[in-house]
């Protein structure tokens, strides 16, 4: 990989801790990231935000724009979503993300939520990388379907290159031949990258393999490898979910899931 | 495929035809598109265009803004390039295509050139094809590297639904393991979309493989299956170019292309 | 491709011609192989061998044991299937291949067709390959769906280094993500085999796309490469046939796919 | 996943657990089998045999029979190590696993060791499956590097319907695009067929990553997701190992390992 030689910033010593008040991304923790795959209306995002905060996890994701394979498909709630995303993080105290999407939303989004997501889709969307690169405010860098570790990296040097050093890595799959997961959700990466860079990762087992059954022991397996976190998708009702129902997580299982992750925690020497 | 039944625009039984002046890509003709990776400078860009007028082949691509896996590559000549790129379109009368990188892009760019081009990376950056598509513009759309026959069609798509019909589509390979090859030329792609789409298909044999030893036959083969013409890399000095000088044809290997192709249009009847 | 440099039977200049009485598969000639996926009864069969006779192309195809993803599938008629494939042979007078998927049939299967035939799941069954390595019967070595160039020319090496130089190497498709075609017919690879090594290089268009609809144009774009012949399903009754029903040719067809080519010879300089 | 459902055997609401003495693989208990890529001569193998023995890990790997890309390339002791690693299964009391190739050596294999492997290039090759499915020898099927998951319950199903019902599967990495690991280990696929099948499953993190610094965090990943063992490659000497050194864990590597795995078995529930 010696094209790597050349990023500059990545070649320190240290490891990158992210900190939000007292919390972090990095630095031993084990954040979990949870919400629906869509903002739907202030009922379903403000009864998940008050579940989140009952839990203690802290994290919040939502998406308000919502990059679709055609048109024609539900498209996120847009502006509004940002509005009720901000209104249920300053209710319930929570430190949220959403996905950004064009360059045009990058500063509103920055105003409403507190970590900015770049999607798989738009990982070498270099102009959006760089103007997420212009702002502080950390950011998500989804690998890319079908991107190699290199890239990967590279498209994080563009928003570090601007100035912005609070990026934290998502692996979320790969697309494979097999049919019956998703997604392929390559663990072996995050090792790499955790290897090569300084930078926080963590895994998004919801879209990595689209199947409610295999987020918990996907989470588990995540904190075997030392990753930095997972990202997970909670509805209140996944059946009615206007998008990626069959991958979101019951509330009582997200509750299991945030005790089985308190569990594992010692065992895997996260602070 | 049962998705694309919602695709509306594309049901039609016509297939669309993009005119430029008295030529055009589709409607039975086989187009060749033909100049640098990246415009590095007057001369090598005027002797480019010169050429490609001299064989009478009419259309010119030149890169401006270059996507690049690192920051710190090339980044090609931005908008200073554009202006040489269109003052060559002016003195040698020819139809010049640009990849557009941003939404700020857009509208500059269709001010010097003929035809906007989205790249491989920014297939599903749904904002810049929103943005072209508010335009009157014809856009050349190149496949992602392992996006799906739908994917690709639901970019279209995007374009489509906001007004611009002038869409181009143009295979370049995918990713596949094997790596004698850049990519994987997908010639059934380039027939499936003609079967299922109205839209003219071009390829792009010198990404597609890589390899200048490859581009030619690949040509060929491209005729064959009907595909509505090629996009090739053609430099003054390959050993010397910027970027992708080892997929890039000199003179004389493109002049004897443009030869082949003029030999087989009857063969498969073009116009 | 260092490792190459290794093996020594492909570094010759001269490039190998099969020869089969007064044709040959290799040697500037453009072969067809046709014939239905499995043999299933004399009638079939024999019809089948007619139609080849009477069209002039000479070499048949036909699957007496077949390689099937689970056990409760049609498995070929076996040793029957042989003793009928020889017996349209005899009758019609035509040049024979059959897969081998087991090393005690090897020497029944030489004894009643003219070529022997390795499928791409047996492409690294190296029992396989050194048995059928030990005659002198040619082989036809189809490319492993996941294989890279080097692992193909490994296995053929395989067979030469027992002593059978008569290996014919067959593209036939690549798994890849896209499900629109039952696989993805890589071309280069034929260039890049072309390039590397001195074997006779078929594709087989038929398992390449799966599709009826794209053979003719594959077969031509095969042609437009430069690849030594094509290897297409024909069936009486596509819709009837035991398997790979979808990816047959009528015979209607096939006349029509023989006539192309025999236009196409002249074009690309076939003898 | 319908065609599944035509697969009989694995529909069964039992789990199936194979038995070895007073152990067993499947069954709640998480099976460490360990050795060298290649069997190399007698103080090698007796060597990883003592400390196999000493750590009361019971289960042993040696290759004898090698699958190679070339046939230059090292084949293994062959026969000869197949006595070796038979002395070393005597004289320290281990279960032993060797890859068989040939229908040829499955009686003597059967005879020296006490379970028989396919490998990945071998996982479609019938013949061998009907083979050792005429055993009564447990069989390891590793997965094939682009195989779905059907066609390798498909191929578990050839050896069962011989008679044969223990199969334990074996995840060993995909083939993808990523270069910085040798393969991609594919533990959703683990997950999938322990849903789908009654089949024990274990995961082979030295073949699926290639980096002797993975296969610690990857097996504890594997526990976490509840498979049923671990196959990894164990040297005296990596550094002098005639193949796969890059993937083989030092005697301290491995002691460490099987002391992680120990404190994990609580954990993680397994007997």
């Amino acid at each position: 990989m010696e094209a790597l030689v050349k990023i500059k910033k990545q070649q320190d010593d240290h490891k990158t801790t992210i900190a939000f008040g007292n919390t972090s991304i990095g630095g031993g923790k084990f954040a979990i990231i949870a919400g629906p795959c869509a903002v739907e209306n202030e009922e379903q995002i403000f009864m998940t935000a008050k579940l989140i905060q009952n839990l203690g996890t802290v994290f919040m994701r939502g998406g308000t724009f919502k990059p679709r394979t055609i048109p024609y498909s539900f498209q996120g709630l847009g502006v509004d979503g940002l509005y009720l995303l901000g209104r249920a993080r300053q209710k319930y105290n929570l430190i949220v993300n959403t996905e950004v999407m064009s360059t045009d939303m990058v500063e509103l989004a920055a105003n409403h939520v507190d970590i900015l997501q770049i999607g798989s889709r738009n990982m070498q969307n270099f102009d959006l990388l760089k103007k997420v690169g212009k702002t502080s405010t950390p950011v998500i860098l989804k690998r890319g379907l079908a991107a190699t570790i290199q890239e990967w990296l590279g498209a994080a040097e563009y928003i570090m290159n601007e100035g912005n050093q609070n990026v934290i890595l998502c692996e979320r799959g790969i697309r494979t031949f097999e049919k019956y997961t998703r997604n392929t959700l390559d663990l072996s990466a995050v090792l790499a990258v955790k290897q090569i860079s300084h930078l926080p990762v963590i895994v998004d087992p919801s879209h990595g393999t689209g199947r409610t059954d295999m987020i918990l022991p996907m989470a588990k397996a995540a904190m075997a490898i030392g990753a930095d976190g997972i990202m997970v998708e909670v509805h209140p009702n996944p059946g009615q979910a206007l998008s990626d129902g069959e991958q979101s997580l019951t509330f009582e299982q997200f509750e299991n899931l945030t005790g089985e992750v308190a569990r594992l925690k010692k065992v895997f020497n996260y602070n």
